[in-house]
């Protein structure tokens, strides 16, 4: 590194290796380096085409700019004596192209707008990937609501049995939630994909560029009018770490129930043994890692989360250091969200769930009361709440059967269920888990019948959020392509 | 109270002060004990419709329920030995309509869809109020910014003067910042509006209800499908916590501000007294009071959604009675919002703009020095990174004057400025702040022109979202009233 | 209320009730008004002694003090258009006093030493209560732990059978963690228990007051210097809501095990009756509620934490009114935190745990695996990871018996195990749990006899701890007791 | 890397590196691999001594272990396919020292209680190393309030111009916040150095080890003693991290302070050009971006000590993986916490303050008006409350003279201020600031006498704090020295 072109003029003294690096973004600009080049690319292009520079100025870095595109940012650029990576490529740039052309690229714009777009392009490049995971794991756990829709188990709450219903039913609202996650990137991205590029450092320029084209060039749907705003807000940040961390709440419920489904006290579901690990001493385990470390993950997100917040709470206009400090904390989250829902697919997909388990627990601890509950109430016109005393009441005193029914009902309410034909049959068939499930078939509900109605419908949804994706996905490469095409063309 | 219905069946030890107390969720549930009354009567309606009742067993709860929307929630039902508003509201409907009629109003539900559907119901309602908020405030900044196209000050970075540029520029900018959280709540409230109603414990019901219907009677836009998930979701609160803390943050960049620029060392704005305090023992003190609890109502939202995600963290399904711990988080944020907002509005209302003291920093410190760059750029076609070096040289060496220039450029870069043909009028023209400003008329930015078009522009958005506001304010209006005509229309 | 003594001089418009309600601090001075009673008597002893009042001067308010010390803070001293209870109870006594007399209150202080010194005296008191919450778990925790010392239960890691312990050897562990948190406490006490009275404004003052005097009055242990920091430091109330958080970690893994321990699918426990509830459709139910609910608390106080230091972390010197704002999430901190470890000492007292479930697990999961391979590496000094792998092998292939293993020594390593005595019997001793836990007799280890000592060395510990508790206690309630004896004898 | 020797038994499927790289914790590791090595050799040397290893068998090890320490940890060891360090380094100790020996390394101890090990050992050192850079800020900051006990500037409280006082008072409130800030981090200490080792996975071992002596080879003061609790706990982490949040508020108060400070718009202070930047297109901008970076890095310890909380908060006993996920948020939160507070010492030492700016504010905004008030309670027994009235109406009706203060008793109280002698010199003496400031002489006070007092004392106290610090070093650098030796011994 020769020497900092934009330190050079103003400041004398010399900066420590302490300072530098507590200062340098350098890390967190991996990140972003790629998006730097697009950037620069397209500000040179909309410079040429509205005649604020000459192409015979412009085609020497231009040259150098498409040359690291192809060969990558060169290592140098990542010096940390660098303030960033955008200084650092411009100092590339100038040594490679001369300071007669390279030193033209930075007017009419600022590293305040530079860094803005470049992370909000490479962070909708991530939220397309994870909504690209979010999909996927909606198709696995569809594939397996489709295996298991007469797959019988106990639901909880509190951990308690509490009622029967199906496998395919319980991954389903799992699928549900992860659903709304992917809506809620697709309302965040719509936030993200908005060109803050000529904002220069906060009060634009002088000069007469053209935010629409540099937005155009660079796939962003808008432009993000205000200036000022422009450079100093980072909600979209922010509302991006918030869904991570939501997401990841999901996420982590998962895990917490494979991890206790996995126990030994449990065995409803055996993981694969790629996710697992063993003990340095007993030899036995196969302890469910995979889950474990997601579990943290969902933590480690949300002190992203708080680390942002915390760090943009009372920050005056317009642009300061401190949102510097902000961003390493999305990529953070986005990279733990990505890789955390990609392994919780895989997860599932290797998954073998154990029916006899599952089945042999449904009807465990009383978990069709209800159904004879709302079977008194049905066939005698019993109130509920009194149906549903006599039940407690019978099971406090030992059990559901015949007896103890008649004797609840008679103390609570003076009333003889024998009397009004209730029989042993017909309690045992009350109380049978597979006809209390089949009973329940209201859309969204768990009986066999309704949850194969459901995967169709949400395979319908998982269909079109796909195409959507890949709508994007397309548009994206294609405006790229076609900005390096046309840069290409400038140097003829 | 006489006794807990609820518990009546199944436990037996009476329950201390001390564990009843820590259990009660009375407190929160004030926020929902009105939404809990629309709910059973809805549900009620639903059944008699759907003939799972017959009109005559619903008539004597429909009485009372109406009784209770008309003379509001009897004071006994929120007695903290009952569980919830829930348990309190049916104890008190069974007491007064007996339990022939009034047990039978919990058939085919449970408090658990119960709940989830009272706090979306309460939600919403906020959410619009927020909104609403929202939607004045930003009509209170473009006021202000359409009487200040014509004040020049100081831009900042780094707390440092940078560019001059308009107050107009300046307020337009937490505009767009409070504009895209009104969007982002939008976009929270279609997910908020979905009825959990009907997924009873979790896994729906035996019973023939239907769904859409009691969906349509509340004013839900849909069902939230999967009634495993519709009980035990959260996502949609998690949100509307997040969504608060990102706009808590923009009115803490504000307050910031505002305190500040009150500061007797600044003096750029006063604010009106009645948010401001005075000292116990320095008379003279006038005190940004209202500014600096905002400012730390920021932390407190965030204290919130940090709750509400660690509690989520790490449940598997179901329902678990954790989830009662996370919603008076959501009141919190939601009501603290609500009313730094409307404050927030009054401040800036209310605040006089100190004119001269503006104008008078904003030519300090060099702050046209860019466009002095620019300006050597323009006419002389340097590079710009070479003309940011002279003039940073200059700046260094003493000043900004011809001399100063011309030496920074012989040493910089061998050229004479003043060969060039540079006097000492053109760079007075260039630094002056006024004429700076004045040039930067791109959409978005600073100058008198542009910011005149951003306001008229942003008045026509305002305009457009408080029609939204009002669309669905009626429509939610109509509802309750048509709900209620139904339900009276059953007991003739 | 008549007027507001403070703002009269100086601020003219009227404050909405809007305002006044976003700005007071009266819900959380609840917290305070006693305290600030007897700062107020101290003060004005001190003024007397240092003879900067007249004793006929101080008498008229001194009388009045000492009413509201005997009936309690006026109930009108909390209006909402007072500030604060500090302007309430001054107003109040000024009324009840005269100005004469009661405005010489105020001199040589401020609100600002005055809340501090306030929250610091309450929160000691708080501090003090939850210590002995504390050592009362610790306690039923050591009555616990001295009836199950042969209680044998599978140890579990990542909630795999791991190896077994005993259920003594387990709550052991969370009696250590219960010590640390009161070990914390104490520390934190040492911090709290310091005066900042007589810091004023920030600025100290000009009358020649004993700052010594009234922290002695006050029965604190020292006076926190430097006066501005006093005024303006809260890292005495951000340790305290940290600890909190530290110790509901502890409370909240305490509850997880505690429901997944009752659950139907393990059984290990069944809670008191008292901590838990039913279902409102479910009446067989028995949910965990007390334990699902305090999980939840840990949340609600890590949520205090971060709105507290959020709040704190941007604030310049000296007073900021943001302070107001973080004291609220001390008072819900700390009482979360009390009431939790209270009720969790009850649940624990009152819970019967299931030692044949316990046993009956305890030997599942090749669970003594370990034991086995220790076994070979003490009897034929093989290599501790040979006979790891050995037995990991054996596991894998089907099982642990003779022929198993020694088939696994003979592919790992080439040896025969039979060849070198090993029998059936061996065997089958190596891994019977019982054995294996009466082996681990080294101190804090699980065996019967590791336990007992344990038991008996922790009981000396929260003993001493519990005098240490009633030595504080005693020395406070002394130093209350002297300050109104001198009171009452400057009346005379 | 050839295998896996700890997965080698039980697991069949291989790991993908997407899953390897979730699940690895290699990057923190490198935090802990010095320590894992004196881990291992004080684990051998007392295996030797109690005599459950020949001296024979372990010489081979040892003769590794001492030569990775001398050479470093070889770089295979960090392979990310080993699940962590301890396996990387047994297994390249087994690669050198063959099975026969290293196969040996493991016995008796697992890597649940060596992990626990290692991180307090290195956190210790950690530790150490911030309480030396809070001795030196203090001791910096010391140097300054020496050099500045007459240097006049203004105090603030809400960001308003309060009572004047001296800039050496104002520093010596930090350096009391700093001091405090030292006290917490000794107390952690305490909890810290305490050894895990021997608790193996949780539940001990059967091999006849001395934990007593392990602790004592590595220089703690004590043993950790329950098992369980020793492997699972992480409160003394949490602690520290806590710690490290409530430092960091106070090192970004500092900053705020010193961004405003040195705002164009206050110029109290100029900061030295090392720890500032300049903009890449205002070419004149000196931008305190250390400052904000450090205020920035709050925030970011903040959202360590949430993963950290969050990631805790649900799990049962005893060890689960997701403690590594806690571990990172650590090393993050105290590497941000030392540099922080190293690199303020130097902010500090090199700032220049502006004494004259200073002195020029200290008398504006009426700062003095509370002299003037306590002047008139003193001269003339009016009491307090009435002075601060007729003060602060004169200032409301125009400003502090003579004539405004007489119509403004008249009006209050009805009382002539002239009559009682008052007069316009008695005025401006009152109010003038240098002598407002010497009046505040007691302990803890701003006026020259009482800093120059302050400034001696805390000298003292810095001064037997690094005594202190010293001797831990020297403690823990001899132990280390003394176990080396020890373990070379064996080789003979």
């Amino acid at each position: 590194m020769e020497r900092d072109h934009i330190r050079a003029g103003r400041l004398s003294e010399d900066r420590s290796a302490d300072i530098a690096s507590f200062l340098s973004s350098m890390d967190a600009d991996r990140w972003i380096a790629e998006a730097d080049l697009l950037v620069d690319i397209a500000h040179v292009t909309m410079l040429v085409e509205r005649e604020i520079l000459d192409k015979e100025e412009a085609q020497g870095m231009m040259r150098i700019l498409l040359d690291f595109v192809e060969k990558g940012v060169p290592a140098e650029a990542f010096d940390i004596r660098y303030e960033d990576i955008h200084a650092g490529i411009e100092a590339c740039l100038i040594r490679a192209a001369g300071e007669e052309s390279g030193g033209r690229l930075h007017m009419g714009r600022s590293r305040n707008d530079e860094v803005a777009t470049c992370i909000r392009m490479r962070l909708r490049e991530e939220v397309i990937g994870l909504m690209g995971e979010l999909a996927g794991l909606r198709d696995v756990l569809l594939d397996l609501a489709a295996v298991h829709q007469e797959t019988i188990m106990p639901g909880f709450t509190h951990m308690q049995h509490a009622q029967p219903t199906t496998l395919s039913h319980h991954l389903l609202a799992f699928e549900a939630a992860f659903t709304r996650d992917f809506e809620r990137l697709r309302h965040a991205f719509s936030r993200i994909n908005q060109s803050p590029l000529g904002a220069a450092a906060f009060a634009s320029t002088g000069f007469p560029i053209d935010r629409e084209m540099t937005a155009k060039l660079l796939g962003f749907a808008g432009v993000e009018g205000n200036t000022m705003d422009a450079v100093s807000a980072r909600d979209f940040l922010l509302e991006a770490i918030a869904d991570c961390s939501i997401l990841m709440t999901h996420a982590s419920r998962c895990c917490e129930e494979l991890i206790v489904w996995s126990s030994g006290l449990v065995q409803f579901v055996e993981l694969p043994d790629a996710f697992c690990s063993t003990s340095s001493i007993m030899p036995q385990k196969k302890n469910p890692d995979t889950a474990e470390i997601m579990r943290g993950k969902a933590g480690t997100v949300y002190g992203s989360l708080v680390a942002a917040l915390a760090t943009m709470k009372g920050l005056p206009m317009s642009y300061n250091r401190d949102l510097q400090e902000v961003t390493p904390n999305l990529w953070k989250a986005i990279s733990e969200a990505r890789s955390s829902i990609r392994l919780l697919s895989g997860m599932y997909a290797g998954a073998r769930f154990n029916r006899e388990r599952m089945r042999e627990e449904s009807g465990r601890g009383y978990s069709t009361a209800t159904d004879l509950a709302d079977f008194l109430v049905r066939e005698y016109r019993i109130p509920f709440r009194t149906a549903h005393t006599i039940v407690g009441r019978a099971v406090k005193k030992g059990g559901i059967n015949l007896m103890m029914l008649e004797r609840a009902a008679l103390e609570v309410k003076g009333i003889s269920l024998v009397d009004m034909g209730l029989t042993e049959d017909m309690i045992r068939n009350a109380l049978d888990p597979v006809h209390a499930v089949a009973m329940r078939r209201g859309p969204g509900g768990p009986s066999p019948e309704a949850v194969r109605s459901s995967v169709k419908e949400r395979r319908r949804l998982v269909r079109r959020d796909m195409a959507w994706l890949e709508g994007i996905r397309h548009s994206l490469s294609e405006t790229k392509a076609s900005l390096l095409r046309k840069a290409k063309e400038m140097l003829s």
